[in-house]
């Protein structure tokens, strides 16, 4: 391998300029000539392909969203639009590519790998979404501005003594919004995986807390169930209690990397160049037991993961027994 | 003076447990006996009345929301209102009386002044819409929240070459927009004192940036104008450029009090109870001039101020010439 | 079991108090009596000992420090102290202990096993050195604090076109300093574990960097060697170039914990009562294989782990072709 | 006025970057010549001219440090280097420069325009210590640095029951220690302006407040007065209880600016081009009565300013009375 590319794939993450940077040095430092490919396969199709030195990415490792920018692109679900992908990846002499994205991001890599364009994909998404790894770059800072956000949110409702719905990023996942109800010790959690809509429960719950004294009520609901502000209406409504939503939005994509963002994305894009020139292709960077290891895609792709049912229990458990020892 | 009470009313502020902190400590260490209010104005008529130790206030300094709770008191407003809460004033020793919050508890602190109970305001608000004092409690730690929150969605919306409409509180003062427009360098920043409706303008503004190559566009909307999403809707409909709506909202009352607010609190506080025991009344804690000075509530409340018109200048300059140097 | 203690023991991590919130509602919502005893062991063998009820640890998830306070005890590493310690236990009905600490407060806790009484060990400690468990309290709040400060002093380093020498805490254990040396892009990191006392070495590297064009030289330097201020004057000395050294210090063991704390805090603390419940004892709750589990004390103790030689080698190169594009 | 060049001297201050963006494009905008002069007065000697763009300025607004990098130098305060320094302005065609620093860098703008080169200063400086300015870029941003660093140290030193000296920077100008000892409710601040130098005093205080229950003694130091560590010593030895010195050094200067020193530094940059457009020379801009204004350079360097003795006395009123009420 002579030269490798680096992309970034679908909705951006904090920590992948780290890990941008991790491939560009990575490379260089092995003799490999390393190529930025913009806006992720969609600049692929259109050439937008720029050369990388290690100046290019210097003071980038503290930098939110990616200096290569993103771009979602339904093209390269076409087989036509694959076939180009690899055509303009040999015409520019790139035969080894870096893949920063999400499972949607690493099936373009896999069908690029079965095209003969040595692929490997580098798990970036907030989401935590990707059932071959135990953490994907920008879970971490995406949660903790989430709950920052939320400690925030819980200062003034507790002043007022409101209810707070705060919704939070996870489409079909749920990990952010657990890890935020833990952390933010929230009364209720309502993940995509588990919410039975039974919106009655919670009014319930709402009234018996008030009636033992608490003075806020933090309901963290993840946004593949939203309509937070309908929800807020019907709960004031029904309780008689002040209720108020807040949508954290795309603040959650942003900010400077923490430090766990930065050293897994800093290792896993080392770790990509390294198989690349170790001649392997369609492979997958995961963290699993602890440390850092490669998989095949297709297996990558077939795996399935699920929120902790003892862990949601623990959060439950540690945020409603507040009456017992008033009593 | 031998008792002084200390509430919060309003909308919570980040440092008003700071200028608790103070009142209380500053009268107790003038051999003063300290209440705490609970609720504004509201628990005032129900006599949620409670001793002040020294220690009660501890490790509260650095913390957001009030330790007082508040709540908005349409009663108050009412003369058999006022009346009772003087009455309870006065049932409860407390000869003197410290009302941290905006405008409209100032009223309220103006109409027990009225009737016999020695009454100072201090300025409260993160809206910083108090015309007598160039600086309220809150303000600082608001603005930062939101500055914050906005450098993480730019991140975002430059990955994705969006553009970005955040909305910031403020109902009829633009000055947490103003703030956050310069601070952030947006495109675009909308004041309920000066915004024409004229959406054309911004369009075309986009469409002309994007054509000098700038890759995101940010709108700073204050809640005053408000419809973030619908705009959203019309202006991508415009320009056929992605464009996401972020509301802020209630995470920008809360969180630790920057140093600014805490300063201020604490010296505003002290000086409250200070020239209480100078026998003043119907006063506000005002700065000014860079000074720490006091002013007669009636006239206070009689002032007006606006948005500075070489600032709103500035920062439209200072983010519009970006193509002049390109040519 | 009907009455479990918890104690916090040795330097003190943020998340200590996540874990002993968790510790208390889920004993509580057990059904079990809860004790906090302060002041490690120490306040045990003078009956510091406290009941602890949900609403002594509200708003407490977010808090630095410990409520119960932490101190080290020489006593409870002599069979009088242990049995002591003991004894204090059952004269207050004690029948389970929670230990939240390191490696030396789990000695005391596998004493007071042997003893009779039942106890579990939560790790939480900054330094990440307790080989049992791939993960313990403290450590990501420490390693953002002080990557953190890191990023601050490299802005002024750099305008300054300096060389800066940041010591971070860690006496026997350099992962605080390897993170931040790969989050933070250090040119040199000194870990406890590997460096070779080669500060020609350094020298070299520093006037080959700085031909090359590079503005700054931040070299991380762990507690356990030291000596910063002096190694900055001999560099300062030999390179002819200003060096000046931070030592970060305390403020790394405090602040509000990152979410990452309170969640593995807030799992290990309920663990710990779970298991106790279970009727185990002498164990410790370790994250091993992306687990939360549990283990025998001895076998803990006896436990060894390093630095990954693979991490360290990456760092280094990350950080040092800086030179080879610009040829 | 054609050409406008813009330096930074002296010590580096967070809000540097914004000042120098907001010089740059208001300079731009206004149809002018933009050059940058690296290194301070000194890469003006040696001629390290640039133009700047406005892209050359995008995205800095946020970033610590000073992208002209600075430096002090000695050169500039001979006729020598003045004449020097003048010659290289008219040789480059800058017949304005913009100065951002404190008053040694006014100083030699002084010179510059006695020399025929209209120059003009912005107050940067973390210490605050101009004294024709109630204000100074970067001060906001150091002083809620260096009380972020002690909220934390101090969560620590509570749970271990510590005094600790934490020495913030400020050699002759105690406003850093100040606000800190006020924000941060320390039991003593020690100010070049006021410390007799009576340790005494501060050694029974501490016996005092721990007698009376308190959990923790803050002393805040200012660099000016120094000797933190042996201080710490000669308090442990005098009093038994454990006391650290933590020194916070360069991480003050650095870091992302707070929206005040953003705001600041944008309305002061684009006021000093302003004015150099109408005319003047040899000003200062300064912050005043709630105004941006300027002002004669001779002017500004012959004023004084001290330190506020109510906020000393409020200060240290909120942190000594904690047993008043507990008796």
């Amino acid at each position: 391998i002579k030269t490798i590319g680096v992309l970034t794939s679908g909705g951006d993450a904090p920590g992948m300029n780290a890990a941008i940077r991790a491939v560009v040095r990575r490379g260089l430092s092995r003799g490999i000539n390393m190529k930025g490919i913009l806006k992720g396969y969609s600049g692929l199709m259109n050439e937008e392909i720029i050369d990388m030195t290690a100046v290019d990415v210097s003071d980038t490792i503290q930098k939110g969203g990616t200096i290569l920018y993103t771009a979602r692109c339904t093209e390269m679900r076409t087989p036509e639009g694959q076939k180009r992908a690899a055509e303009v990846c040999k015409k520019h002499g790139i035969d080894g590519l870096v893949v920063i994205g999400g499972d949607g991001s690493f099936a373009g890599a896999q069908k690029l790998a079965n095209l003969g364009i040595n692929a490997v994909g580098v798990p970036g998404t907030i989401d935590l979404d990707i059932a071959c790894t135990e953490y994907t770059i920008g879970f971490d800072t995406a949660v903790n501005t989430a709950m920052e956000a939320i400690d925030k949110v819980r200062d003034t409702s507790t002043s007022h003594e409101r209810v707070s719905i705060i919704e939070v990023m996870g489409r079909n996942a749920g990990y952010l919004a657990l890890w935020c109800g833990i952390a933010n010790g929230a009364e209720d959690i309502l993940l995509p995986e588990k919410y039975d809509f039974d919106e009655q429960k919670i009014i319930n719950n709402i009234i018996d807390n008030r009636k033992k004294g608490k003075k806020h009520h933090i309901i963290i609901n993840a946004e593949g169930i939203g309509h937070s502000e309908a929800m807020a209406k019907r709960i004031e409504a029904a309780t008689g209690i002040e209720t108020r939503a807040t949508i954290l939005g795309h603040m959650q994509r942003g900010g400077t990397p923490t430090c766990k963002d930065r050293v897994y994305a800093s290792i896993m894009g080392a770790k990509a160049v390294d198989i690349l020139l170790e001649g392997k292709s369609k492979r997958v960077i995961c963290y699993r037991d602890g440390e850092y290891i490669d998989m095949d895609i297709n297996e990558a792709l077939a795996m399935k993961k699920g929120i902790s049912e003892y862990q949601y229990e623990v959060s439950y458990s540690l945020s409603h027994n507040y009456s017992k020892n008033n009593e």
